[in-house]
């Protein structure tokens, strides 16, 4: 079953460097998590622990941006829908002891100066983030400026408001972060409905009367 | 001159983990980095590399919030405040050659889970910022519970747009988020100009006419 000891090498690399970080983790914890003899490893991955890494960005990264959809979906309203992912990961994230819910923004953080080539690989998983993200927007009504606008700062803030309520071991960022993206979601939203036009670079992004 | 080793070994650790994170960094770096002795980093730090990582987050911990006054004073209107020092940001990031500007927000995010002692002294550098921000938004005529909600929106976009610019090699993220903060800090104003009153958590925070 030499699929299935592929698989089980990039879920145990994602799962270490979710605990521990890129560095921190060692062939022998890779070998032993996954069950796979060092020359397994080294058969499907020659180029050892940083191309498992990359394989595991990969996946989890296209795990993650599935979410968006599956969180957002169920609310007919856009900002009801933003400002729902963002409790739904304060939930996930309390509930599950705090654990850290995208190692890769974290293991890109650790990693952008020092391993160029996971840098590439985690800019491209962020790459296609921001445009399925831009995308849904798109769907869901926005014009392609705002929805790529609206999907950067989006995943801005989760990314550091995640390693704020981990590091803090508190909701709070993550609610403050989703009321913020809720209200400039909204802000889209009334500027295409009322105004024909957007909150865009330079102008003012929303005016209470 | 025993300060002075004190101070550079301090300095070292920091801009080792600026540039590698925290677990890949080794004590031989650091005293190499430091031009320490072995035996005067371990009469200085008795706890080794942990030790002096805790002094060195909150040593540029303390430094880096006094960037806010730095670069908000001087724009009269809250609004252009928020707006300048992302835009100030994503200036220096991109002249850098996309330094890593936050080693607090990097290193917390690759320990939270494994160093529980450097994850409160991260805990406490990041909740030193948030009430040293609120402070700052309150004196600057915000509420105590808006300032609060701002400032700690304003850390999380903040973070994660860091991130995300760092490994795109792209200014566009913290560009996008600085817009989003900007607009969300001119609901407040406006909220506390026209109406006494803002748009708080549950409410809708601003909305165009």
């Amino acid at each position: 079953m030499s699929t299935s000891t592929r698989d089980r090498l990039v879920t145990a690399v994602g799962e270490l460097m979710r605990g521990h970080g890129y560095s921190a983790v060692t062939v022998k914890q890779i070998t032993t998590a996954s069950r796979a003899p060092m020359g397994s490893l080294y058969h499907h991955f020659p180029g050892g622990k940083p191309e498992i890494a990359a394989a595991a960005l990969r996946t989890s990264g296209a795990a993650y941006i599935q979410l968006l959809p599956l969180l957002m979906d169920p609310h007919e309203d856009l900002r009801e829908a933003v400002l729902g992912a963002f409790t739904a990961a304060a939930e996930t994230i309390e509930q599950s002891g705090w654990i850290n819910m995208c190692p890769v923004g974290t293991v890109a953080g650790e990693i952008a100066d020092s391993e160029p080539a996971l840098r590439e690989v985690a800019a491209e998983v962020i790459g296609s983030w921001i445009d399925q993200g831009t995308t849904y927007f798109v769907d869901r009504g926005l014009t392609e400026p705002e929805s790529r606008e609206l999907i950067l700062a989006i995943l801005a803030a989760l990314e550091g408001a995640f390693i704020l309520s981990r590091t803090l071991r508190s909701t709070e960022p993550l609610l403050a972060a989703g009321r913020a993206m809720a209200a400039r979601t909204e802000a889209f939203v009334a500027g295409d409905r009322s105004r024909g036009q957007s909150p865009m670079p330079g102008e003012k992004a929303c005016a209470a009367q």
